[in-house]
């Protein structure tokens, strides 16, 4: 059996063999081998690099006291640095696995998505974790940023983990299980010390200490940046690093105090990086230059040819993220059709598949050339001077006797007829399909070792056939030509095609489904297949899964897996979040709905089925496992003592802890529930444990299950079903789209959670402005809205008092400026909201005054949409929007009667009157309340001059005019409103 | 060629294979690999552990910016625990070179003592630097103590100096030209890091920060003891290590924080230590057990033999340090000698020789049977009670009648006779020659992997032959046998012995020269041979240094080497300091006794003549450019700014800088100077430069050379040349049987040295007590001491005086117990002195009062030396101590001569009226002066009676007695002469 010692050295040895160096681990705590300067520092400049390295990386976070079989405080990564990428760091990163006794074929090996950033290193790069089975084996990035600088030439970053891969090859179940060397384990050579630092990280570090470290390694690291020394100054951001995890581990970190001391590493790494750069400059870089990569020459022109061809244009790419690939899809469907219309190559239509690794555009019937053409070059006017007609022919090179005439836009003119023979279909392609590679882009973007694409993953190849002939397109380091890539582990990856007809067949018979809708189909009907007729896969229910899994493969081939019965003793939230979530694998139900201990995962390509069960359901055991061991552990605590983690949990330094938080929140629900008379026994039980479960171990490690176990650990503690369901409640809704609370102490406690927030942050760290929002303010501002808009029992409640109401128990000054803009900022969201659920602006706008009581608002507006038709309405609101334009801004309503003179005015006079003002912000009371004024003022405004000479004549108008105008007041912003 | 990276990965893969686990460097800043965990816990306790790491070892203090070609900040060390103790270490070790390439059968490899201790781990070992080729390559140790406490098993430990190692295969003379990988350079890889991390360590690191730092580190460390965590604790403990090596490369740790320091860490070493130990206890040790090695079976005891033969007992050792291979050579002929003196083999002379690796007694015709013998048992005398004769033959089993008679003590008793048959030669010897083992003991011993033995080095054969048999010896672990090891690397490094009597053709035939006599001559004609005729080697000034190499090999094979005659041009000291202290070669010498570039080395066995002197050259070459590096930066700094770098340097926290210290010995001598009249230019000159050259970076390389280099530095600078002698002298002597100042200059700057330290020591740390005496106080006032005695223009200074001129210049307050103290100890060492150099015991005692002038004590002692046998003197003497054994202690001298009566007090009366007292200290003088009192005196003590009944008579008489007895007053102690 391979050891895992013997596993490190093979796999240095063969990195070493691709012309690694060897260092060692960093001799001070790091979180990871990227923090390494062999990693960190190496990255920056132009200077060639390849290293392979150990890096025993210490999470605090993942301290476990050794009990848990997946997770150590101290792990083992191993690193490689590819710089400059050598364009197949994939099929190396294959080699390296072989070399490590992994039959690559016979396993589901697949590149998954991932993008890696480290907000404290100002460090991101677009990549893939590497799946083995289901199991997260490796870190695979193209390093694009660090320490804030681009990465010119990009590095290729592989981090394996170790102990993970080990545990998979030797079938172990719990790390210290692992064979570490001959005859001894992991656990005999690392177990206590993975006990005794996880005492340290989770109980024993003292945290005053660490603080008092951090500060001392911060100042140390900007003395040494100021001394112009990079490399300790490197050494001390890392300290500084280690000694945050270990505050965070212990729990000392609000926050806020985390946002700040992302912002100082950051802000440290970034000074490091320039330093280091500067300083390489200097040096004139003594590891000399990457050599740039010729530009690839396209190949030759094909002979001309007579007949319609297909032509096949695909573009070849690293593992794209299913959003991506799906995008890049619309765009060359979009992009050839467009390229292929300012060509006169007849053709039939553009059609484009696309899978992880290729998009693939197919056009049927591409003529062999242009239709000839003649072209018209315009000249003077007829009856221009014939000097002008003249110098026109002389310019085109043509005698005067040669132009002829032609009408242009009606007007006669003297033109140049040219005859232009149309292009070979080749030569006409080539730059069409060129600027089709040019132009992909993705939402997010990255460079690799093309000095000229940019796109969301690496583009390998281009394939490019019209018929028998290569198009001779070339773009970047990339010439196209017949040759394509089939699965990685095909017996044969690289294969000619003879022509662009049969280029579709040769990637159906090497397994390859080019068609996403093919993939849909294959994975439904597949998965079906394999679990009838035990249970179902919940098609609808899981399209959105189904639809990323069917860009996650181009060989869709779904497999049954099970776990043990047991494992469905935890909720069902807790398995259906790590089957999708975490493994994109299908959950199956039974025919009450019921999950069986079954699930559905989709390899890629012919792998070897039996081994690749194993593994995926050795992955899911692990998975429950971990879940059960939170599980288990936090059913064993009681809800107080539970609740009294909060005491430990900061929210932010200035807002004090979770458990303050869980206090204004259960006092703010209970006095909302006050002022509207929705007191129960229900909310008083459930205000006082809501958020309790962020004290459980399962919440610390999936936060997306907030609420949810909650719900759970209430029930299994006995408190009544209501009680459980209202503090479940409280979070919702948890995104855009989510349920909301449906019980109306669900609804109060999730309002007062919102409130709380908005109240707090606002006064602390401010509202969000442009994309930054770090605390989902704007998240829990459209909670609140939504919640408000579901309830009508919430009716009567003003979303501003009850702000107030939440500021006045945050722990610090909430000032009124900061509620104002906090009222603000809830009505421009409002405002979006309403626009976007398509109600035209304008009415928007005019009712968004309510936005304190947004279910106002929706009322009013499902009054407008037939008010608005209703001519009496529309009189009177125009009367209003005239009186506003005709009044001087600062006009008061009412007026002496006795000063009126005309009878259009004293009838006006008489029907405001009487008018009963007691509508509310019932527009359509308000429509028949003044539906008597609709007469009176059109006489008014057909008879009266209002702006009379007598200037109490003409006030007392005024006045009348201002009595009509009010009448309208506070119920619409009127000069918003489109009549 | 081998890069260095492979060279780690060829040497992980051999200890792999020895059976040894990969682990990673530590990932904290270590200064070696001892300190990673898997060496410092894992040795202790009871569980075995075999482990090969690489450990990439932090010493600030040898930052060099990487400008110098062999030193540097981080340095790669490759550690390798083998516990227990395989028994064969430096086979396994050696097998290991061969893995990378080394032919050491080619090389000369050696093993040369080096006893290893860190303080401040409370740990130590013994073991030995290797050589190859005079390059120091590895660490080879057995480990002893780790944090205080003993280990059992003992652990093997192996640390190899990669840098150096790989320059020596890749034949670079900077580390920065070593070839790391293929086609890059370490200078490429760390050149970078190494400037950056130096700045850090020599110039920037702040050191108030680092002070915080120790300070918290040392504090969580003891927190995490009191926690029962022993791994993180350790971790902690390492933190404060490299912190206070920080701070010490920022020259900012006194010698009494330093001594604090490592008293604390010592202190926090030990209790992880045993924390850890009981934690192993307590988890029931999950390594399980060393088995213990089972006891040797001896040989069979061989048949009766007729003819007397010769005996060889070989005692194979790893090798040996000379002073103990000479003592235990010496043990081994007296025990020997005894031992079979207590058998009745007759037997030739005993002879015992040495060499590193082994002891070999060999003793010619042995018989082969003790003679017969009878034996007398003792009964009751003749006379005695038949029933007790009868009792007696009883108890001897024989009837009375078997009894016979025979004379004990002269009085005749009831014997028995029994007749003993004498043993024959093999079973007498073989508990003899096993007694000679198990008593051999050396002043430092250790343990390894034998349960029973304890010695300097491990004995690892036992080879016994008494002619053709082997004597059944067997100790321990260990049989005796016919086989002997020769050289390493013979091609039969094993061989059987036929006989005693062909045994030591064996060794001289393997080129094994056994006698040290006979090594000696080899090694002094052979350097003879190799220099002639160009130079000389000065057998007489160099015969420590012979004598030493000549217990270093077995197969002496002088070498000739050469160096560069521009290093010539460094000071003779620096040259010879290298030679003799760190590689052991002869300095060769012109006619005129100035050093000829050459040296001579003496290599092990019949090595690659040319390799050897080649690697031997390259060796000389680094340590003389290492040198010369020094030297340049050293004269190229102004002498005055060398000076200032004292006030950089901490004497100790309490007496101020080394500026400080060097202010005050000029202050002091001036004073000292003046007080005698003393003074002069040369004096005043020399003050002001004293203690300079502690700035230069040589003397911080080479303390011994502190002096000698201030004189080399002030010639250098312009200074006359009686200035530089004085700085020089200052120094002297440096300790038992150096040099001491010629100069009355030089003289009193050494005095004012010394008594500045040992004035400031004794205030601040105490006199030294016991053993210990970590600032060297003894040697100060032995220095005092000296000097003094040899200046006879300072007989006049008082050193007590002189100490307390000195304590009022002290920082600190010196009390006047101190300065008795001082006082006292100074007295008791000059006692120990002057009897050690063989005077009297009750003469040093009688004069030892005048200590303050050591001189006057000089004087006294050759005075009584023939004083002693003058009649005049002794009569004196005599009279003086019979007058203070009459007279009460208190009883004063003076008396009213009214009241004697007698003639012979009257005589003695008007002769002590006579004696001038003006002979000061001159015993002569004072025998001169009392002569007259002798016949006086006579008549006095025969004629008087002094208790005389009338008390005024008897007053009278105390009184003339007591004005005798002060006669000899402030002169000696006379009670303790001894007459």
């Amino acid at each position: 059996m391979l050891t895992m010692q013997d596993a490190l050295a093979r796999l240095t040895a063969y990195w070493t063999a691709q012309g690694c160096l060897t260092v060692q681990p960093m001799n001070t705590e790091v979180g990871a081998g990227t923090l390494n300067p062999a990693t960190f520092l190496r990255v920056l400049g132009p200077e060639p690099w390849r290293v392979v390295y150990v890096e025993p990386s210490v999470r605090p976070d993942d301290s476990r006291y050794g009990e848990n079989p997946n997770r150590l405080q101290t792990h083992t990564q191993m690193q490689v640095i590819l710089k400059p990428d050598p364009g197949n760091p994939q099929e190396l990163y294959l080699g390296s696995l072989e070399a490590l006794g992994i039959d690559v074929k016979a396993h589901d090996i697949r590149f998954v998505e991932d993008n890696w950033a480290s907000p404290a290193l100002g460090a991101w790069g677009l990549g893939w974790e590497v799946w083995l089975d289901g199991l997260e084996i490796t870190q695979f990035t193209y390093f694009q940023q660090a320490g804030g600088l681009n990465l010119e030439p990009v590095s290729v970053e592989i981090t394996y983990g170790i102990e993970r891969i080990i545990m998979a090859l030797q079938e172990k179940t719990h790390f210290k299980d692992i064979e570490y060397g001959d005859a001894i384990s992991y656990g005999e050579v690392f177990g206590q010390s993975e006990y005794e630092m996880s005492r340290y990280y989770l109980d024993d570090a003292d945290v005053a200490a660490n603080r008092q470290l951090l500060e001392i390694y911060a100042a140390e690291a900007q003395r040494l940046i100021d001394a112009g020394l990079p490399v300790p100054a490197h050494t001390y951001v890392l300290k500084c690093s280690q000694a945050f995890n270990v505050l965070d581990s212990r729990g000392a970190v609000s926050t806020a105090d985390r946002a700040a001391e992302f912002g100082r590493m950051r802000r440290l790494a970034g000074e490091v990086a320039k330093l280091w750069v500067a300083r390489r400059d200097e040096m004139g870089h003594p590891l000399g230059l990457v050599p740039p990569l010729p530009a690839a020459v396209a190949a030759a022109l094909p002979a001309a040819r007579e007949n319609a061809r297909t032509l096949i244009f695909e573009i070849g790419t690293e593992e794209l993220p299913p959003s991506e690939a799906r995008a890049a899809r619309d765009y060359v469907q979009r992009a050839l059709t467009e390229g292929l219309a300012g060509t006169r190559l007849e053709h039939e239509e553009v059609r484009v598949f696309a899978t992880p690794r290729r998009l693939v555009a197919l056009v049927p019937s591409v003529a062999a050339r242009e239709a000839d053409h003649v072209r018209q070059v315009k000249g003077p006017r007829v009856g221009a001077p014939a000097k002008a007609v003249e110098g026109f022919a002389r310019g085109q090179g043509v005698s005067a006797s040669e132009l002829s005439v032609a009408s242009v836009g009606g007007v006669d003119h003297h033109v140049v007829s040219r005859e232009e023979v149309g292009g070979h279909a080749s030569e006409v392609l080539a730059p069409v399909l060129a600027k089709v590679v040019t132009g992909l882009r993705a939402a997010k973007n990255m460079r690799w070792n093309d000095p000229q694409l940019s796109f969301s993953r690496p583009i390998r190849w281009l394939t490019a056939l019209w018929g028998d002939d290569v198009v001779p397109v070339a773009v970047g380091t990339l010439a196209a030509g017949r040759r394509t890539r089939l699965l990685r582990t095909a017996a044969e990856p690289v294969v000619e095609i003879a022509s662009a007809e049969t280029f579709m067949e040769t990637l159906a018979l090497a397994g390859i489904v080019a068609d996403p809708e093919d993939r849909h189909d294959l994975i439904v009907t597949g998965a079906q297949d394999e679990v009838y007729p035990d249970g179902r896969v919940d098609v609808t229910g899981e399209a959105a899964l189904i639809e990323q899994i069917s860009y996650l493969v181009e060989a869709p081939t779904p497999l049954l897996g099970t776990f043990d019965e047991g494992y469905l003793s935890l909720p069902d939230a807790v398995l259906t979040t790590v089957m999708r979530k975490h493994q994109r694998y299908l959950p199956v139900r039974g025919e009450d709905g019921s999950l069986l201990p079954m699930f559905v995962t989709v390899a890629n390509g012919p792998v070897d089925v039996e081994l690749v069960r194993a593994g995926n359901e050795a992955v899911l055991r692990a998975r429950y496992e971990d879940a059960a061991f939170f599980y288990r552990a936090d059913r064993a605590l009681p809800v107080a003592e539970m609740r009294d983690r909060l005491t430990r949990l900061t929210f932010t330094d200035k807002l004090g802890s979770m458990a303050d938080r869980a206090a204004r929140i259960a006092t703010l629900a209970l006095s909302l529930a006050d002022s509207l008379g929705l007191g129960s026994a229900t909310l008083g039980r459930a205000a006082r444990l809501v958020k309790f479960d962020l004290g459980s171990q399962l919440v610390t490690e999936m936060t997306s299950l907030a609420g949810v176990m909650a719900r759970d650990y209430a029930l299994h503690a006995g408190e009544p079903r209501d009680v459980a369901q209202a503090v479940y409640e409280t979070e919702l809704p948890r995104n855009t789209g989510d349920a909301l609370p449906a019980s109306v102490p669900g609804a109060l406690l999730s309002l007062a959670d919102r409130l709380d927030l908005v109240a707090g942050l606002a006064a602390t760290v401010g509202l969000p402005t442009g994309s930054s929002d770090p605390f989902a303010v704007r998240r829990a501002v459209l909670g609140l809205l939504a919640v408000h808009r579901a309830h009508p029992a919430l009716a009567a409640l003003s979303l501003t008092e009850a702000l107030r109401t939440a500021a006045a128990q945050q722990p610090v000054e909430v000032s009124s400026q900061v509620l104002d803009a906090a009222g603000d900022f809830l009505a421009r969201r409002l405002e979006q909201v309403l626009t976007e659920e398509g109600h035209p602006v304008d009415r928007v706008r005019a009712a968004i005054g309510h936005y304190a009581r947004p279910s106002v608002v929706d009322a009013m507006l499902a009054q407008l949409e037939t008010l608005v038709g209703n001519p009496d309405f529309v009189a009177v609101a125009a009367a209003i929007q005239r009186s506003r334009r005709i009044l001087p801004p600062d006009t008061a309503a009412g007026y002496d009667p006795a000063l009126l003179t005309e009878p259009a005015e004293l009838a006006l006079h008489e029907a405001v009157s009487n008018v009963k003002a007691d509508f509310g912000t019932d527009l359509n009371a308000f429509t028949a309340a003044v539906e008597p004024l609709v007469e009176p003022l059109s006489r008014f405004f057909d008879e009266v001059f209002v702006m009379a000479e007598d200037p109490s004549l003409r006030a007392a108008r005024l006045g009348l005019l201002a009595t009509v105008r009010d009448l309208g007041a506070g119920l619409l912003d009127w000069p918003e409103l489109r009549l």
